[in-house]
């Protein structure tokens, strides 16, 4: 069994892009008109043959995270756009239930109390199956005016996550400031940020329950994980795998072979849960292996040290620990 | 011969201090006083002492980068402050010819066209024999204000650079914007855009001969080598060696052997320059070696598989091609 946590729905159909453009431009969208046979074209051709021909069973699925946009508008545009997202996941997740788990994208907007996004998370996960979310920390899109992650501004949000057994998967959506390219710089700088807010916290002592995946590999942090151990030990903080790494996971989205081996060296196996980002961020095949650069499977199995205990945590076991309501819909009858 | 191409003054004695908080308060400062047993005492318990105890021969010194402060006051208090703290660097470099070899910090400011810095980095260079620069991608501390690296914006400062063949290392200063904890986010995403930023730009193609060291190993870049490989291919890009290989450098500030491993593994060793930031980010001892986090010589000389001319390269050699003055400087005669 080989679980992906980490696939947005890149590739949705037209419908969906042209509703968000009128939506923006301040015209009545009126209903999300979308067959399911469009939905299934989008789907075959792209990330079920990828599971396909990768041998992937299960791909964790949320929208589009560069669409996400919620800087865009105000909370309620980014409210009726999330809705309208997540009924999408929830129609391929029913299309198609052996291939997707639902994952949801909340309402956030900037200088909005995150409390708001409370009511559609409770419907995905309570009325419609989701067993995740992604959870922006910039929702400004690349101004970063918001709180740190580690604030009580954060809270009400986190009770709800650990009330309902919810975990957050920290993602960015798109940059609208000049600065940051969004997948190769935006994306990984926040999950730098996202590990750096927690290790200057108390979040976890807060909501010992409570549990994050930051993606891409964790971005810049397994690459100087020597740096962060010497951070917290000169602030006084207790060793990393203390303070945090209970609460917080990484994803295998990294796409080169030593990048893959130094995750696997330097961050506890029962920490790290296999992704690709599928159809996502690169789309090309490297030359230098002839294979596609996310094809990330290839990596994980090519790392010939890797017990094969450890390997099983990183492609299935580990999730069901994290995701404890897919764990329990996974269990037959 | 080993060459530390990256330290900074952290430990100034307090009148630097204390001028610059009479500075910032509006207050007249007056002369700097500070009499040079001060100075080398702030140095022989710190830089020197490590200098002899881990048997690095020289270190490009310039002034602590967390008090750039490049954000506080304006253009004029910036180039005072820069003014005062280039001087002292100068003053330590002509202490102690045979350890320090200075770099300038630039007076930059918000908004401010960094042709303004022009003047003082030509004082520095062609006056106080200063080899090599530190450019602030954000002089917004942490707002990420300024057009990116590749924009126009910074073209009249690179005509200035490439004139007097001076490279520039990318560093950014202190963080205003809670997000971002300093040495823990900010400079580790500081260095990842620089690096995206880049690819997208044809800043290489306009400076052929522009050199730029990006520090702390790169940010998150070498570890996620396959992703920009990846990006630069989709958008139509040449392999990155081709592209910016012969621009861009990165140090070896990267605090445990794992990540060493990886940048030597991924970046050729042509553009790996030796740096350990004494005393810098990190203070502690590793629990797990019993060695400093930060002492990156024994990480280097742990790399078995490290041949002797590419450690030669790293620790000394390249240093001489980024820094042409350096070069000049050094040769006997």
């Amino acid at each position: 069994m080989i679980i992906d946590c980490h696939g947005h729905y890149t590739t949705a159909p037209a419908p969906l892009w042209e509703w968000r453009r009128r939506q923006v431009a301040g015209q009545d969208p009126g209903p999300l008109k979308m067959s399911d046979d469009e939905i299934r074209e989008s789907l075959e051709m792209n990330q079920l043959r990828i599971q396909r021909e990768r041998g992937t069973d299960l791909t964790f699925f949320s929208p589009r995270a560069g669409s996400m946009e919620h800087h865009v508008g105000d909370a309620r545009m980014s409210e009726a756009w999330s809705r309208q997202c997540n009924d999408l996941i929830h129609r391929v997740c029913s299309l198609y239930p052996s291939n997707f788990v639902p994952v949801c994208q909340l309402p956030q907007s900037p200088d909005v109390p995150p409390e708001n996004c409370i009511p559609e998370l409770e419907r995905c996960v309570t009325q419609l199956g989701f067993v995740g979310c992604n959870l922006n920390p910039d929702p400004s899109g690349g101004w970063w005016k918001s709180p740190p992650l580690g604030d009580r501004w954060w809270y009400p949000l986190y009770e709800k996550l650990v009330e309902l057994e919810v975990p957050a998967m920290v993602h960015v959506s798109s940059s609208c400031n000049p600065a940051f390219h969004f997948t190769g710089a935006h994306y990984l700088n926040a999950d730098t940020t996202a590990f750096m807010q927690f290790i200057t916290s108390e979040v976890f002592k807060d909501f010992p329950a409570l549990k994050f995946v930051i993606p891409h590999g964790g971005g810049a942090v397994p690459y100087h994980w020597g740096r962060y151990r010497g951070l917290a030990q000169d602030m006084g903080k207790p060793p990393l795998k203390e303070l945090l790494l209970g609460n917080v996971f990484f994803d295998t989205c990294v796409y080169h072979l030593p990048g893959i081996e130094l995750l696997l060296k330097v961050i506890p196996a029962e920490n790290i849960l296999f992704a690709s980002e599928i159809v996502g961020a690169v789309r090309g095949v490297d030359p230098e292996t002839g294979h596609y650069y996310d094809d990330t499977r290839r990596y994980i199995d090519a790392v010939s040290w890797l017990g094969a205990a450890d390997r099983e945590k990183i492609y299935a076991g580990n999730v069901s620990r994290v995701y404890p309501r897919f764990a329990r819909r996974a269990r037959p009858g």
